[in-house]
């Protein structure tokens, strides 16, 4: 098919450094075109992918001092995207609800995965009016602060087949891995590695905005002899830095709307313990790709407990079910279904249509 | 005709406190409506207006502290104008660049004025995509920075003829009116007005923005005794402000778009002394409504001689300029030239069509 792929410029396909949406897009178009595809990569110029660059920035906007008006940019792109909308068979806008004035109006059948938060007060109203415009959730329990959103199908991320390496997890430490905030709960997992007798190494980047927390909350903490804090990873040390872990802790303590690490770490054979908490029970499965835990003490139970869970099993399982072809595969087969009506938006399948059914591999 | 008006959300219409945009918007609806029209004004529910309004969000974004996401009401708000549009006859839209993906898209003449600065480096490559996008600009002087953009004519802003009411300028002050800010210049005011021997009364806001330059630049200066600094004052004490002022000081350091305070000295007989800088040679003119000056020392001769204009002559230009009802027929004479055409973004008129003619009564 042709397939256009519209991403953010805050960050560029993939990101130098953080940034979720941007990797999973650079994931799916470069999956996509080993799947034969002949897909166009609507980003920023510094981007590197297997699709054909449609450079619609120099640079990404977060890492560019000189831009002062992060919106413009994104009117461009959107703008380019709308006058080439016909050379394509189906447009796939990661832009949230920016690309919808123009979505709906092209006459090109279109998806806009919805890869954020959607707790947010105006998104309500928002999605009242935009309540046709089809869309794709990251995880199921994503939906629930917006529900009469037109959901097409629940499509979890997933990695590059080889990204990541298995480890034996020789280093006999649980490890977190992310950004320092309060909804990772680092200190959670201090407390658990505490109650465990088990090291734990953080690799975590500190944002500006979570400086004070982390001064405040965190940095206390991390003089206690069973814990080091190395700071930010870039992506190459993460197969050593997951690999070598006994278990990845992730006692996440907000609504997580899918929670990539855990998916990485499992690409490295590296058993998660999370809390039950978002996306956490429709990614992991109890007892074999991890342990699913209530309060801090389950959690460092199963910690000395992580033994029992066979690491070629996880690496399998993420084999199965997180692979970027198999996420470019579902995203095929929903194209497909929406190029196969006649491309009008009010043609479109309805709730529930595709939902059941076209992603049920997923979830089965 | 049939005519909607589409504001931002940010504040008002008019805003309770600050806000130029909203402000002018709120003017030319009600003097539309005054000139017989049938306007739909779509702005925030807490709004007050002569047109029909049509109420996006409850109220006012800025003062609204439970709204997170201030993008998605303005999306909802271009959206809702456009499943109406086929109601107008012409829509105008201030909402900058976000109106252009639906507006130029509608089948309805529309036509955009900018409010702002257009020195944003960014807005350089966006108008090379939407430089068919017909906009107004506020001054000519505006435009500079952007000189590529489809101006199809400059109206200046205007006051509802009877909002303020002229004054003797029996306090003999020279007044400062508005912002605290480095471009706004009130540092140079103070020296002004202490080479004329003048007393200065300072009657304005500080943003948080500008906090620490109100501190550190501003505030050791308004001990001397030629100073006295009121604080904002509200719409209703203008009239009393700027009516007992011998003059008022506007040594602006930036390119202002228009500087509605200018004319709203003039409106109340105050001549104005302004640096040649933006909009100043455009508003005012001088020896008539006030003195442009090159230079402190020469701002400060300018007011020690103000005596030489007439303030009933000012007030007359005012009413000549700068009523809201020039600014409405201004706009109705460019609505129907735009509803003239077959209503396609296409058939609009080319730069210069209409910039000649059109609105020349401002500049003749």
């Amino acid at each position: 098919m042709r397939i256009a792929q519209v991403a953010p410029l805050t960050e560029a396909v993939p990101p130098k450094l953080y940034g979720g949406t941007e990797r999973v897009v650079a994931y799916l178009s470069d999956a996509l075109v080993e799947l034969g595809h002949e897909v166009t990569l609507f980003a920023s110029g510094d981007s590197e992918t297997k699709a054909r660059l449609e450079p619609i920035w120099p640079s990404a906007l977060r890492l560019d001092p000189a831009v002062r008006d992060h919106i413009a940019p994104l009117f461009m792109l959107m703008e380019v995207m709308a006058r080439r909308s016909h050379e394509f068979d189906v447009i796939h806008s990661h832009l949230d609800y920016f690309g919808y004035p123009l979505l709906t109006r092209l006459g090109v059948p279109s998806v806009t995965t919805l890869h954020g938060r959607l707790d947010m007060p105006e998104l309500h109203q928002l999605y009242e009016i935009y309540n046709e415009v089809p869309v794709v959730s990251i995880s199921d329990v994503q939906r629930e602060p917006l529900p009469h959103a037109n959901y097409i199908a629940t499509i979890h991320h997933g990695l590059p087949k080889n990204l990541l390496t298995p480890g034996g997890g020789s280093g006999g430490y649980l490890a977190f891995l992310g950004r320092i905030s309060p909804e990772k709960a680092p200190d959670a997992a201090i407390r658990i590695a505490a109650m465990a007798g088990m090291k734990l190494q953080i690799a975590a980047k500190v944002d500006r905005a979570d400086r004070r927390y982390f001064e405040e909350k965190i940095e206390p903490l991390l003089s206690q002899p069973h814990v080091e804090f190395i700071g930010e990873i870039g992506e190459h040390q993460k197969s050593e830095f997951l690999g070598n872990a006994a278990a990845l802790l992730f006692p996440i303590a907000w609504r997580e709307p899918f929670g990539l690490v855990m998916i990485e770490a499992m690409a490295c054979g590296t058993p998660v313990i999370a809390f039950r908490n978002g996306s956490v029970p429709e990614v992991l499965e109890n007892g074999l790709t991890g342990f699913i835990a209530d309060s801090e003490l389950a959690a460092a139970k199963a910690a000395t407990q992580i033994g029992q869970l066979d690491r070629r099993s996880i690496r399998a399982e993420f084999e199965r079910r997180f692979t970027s072809h198999r996420m470019a595969q579902d995203y095929v087969d929903l194209y497909q279904t929406l190029a196969s009506g006649n491309g009008a938006a009010s043609s479109l399948p309805m709730p529930g249509e595709i939902r059941q059914g076209q992603t049920s591999a997923l979830r089965a």
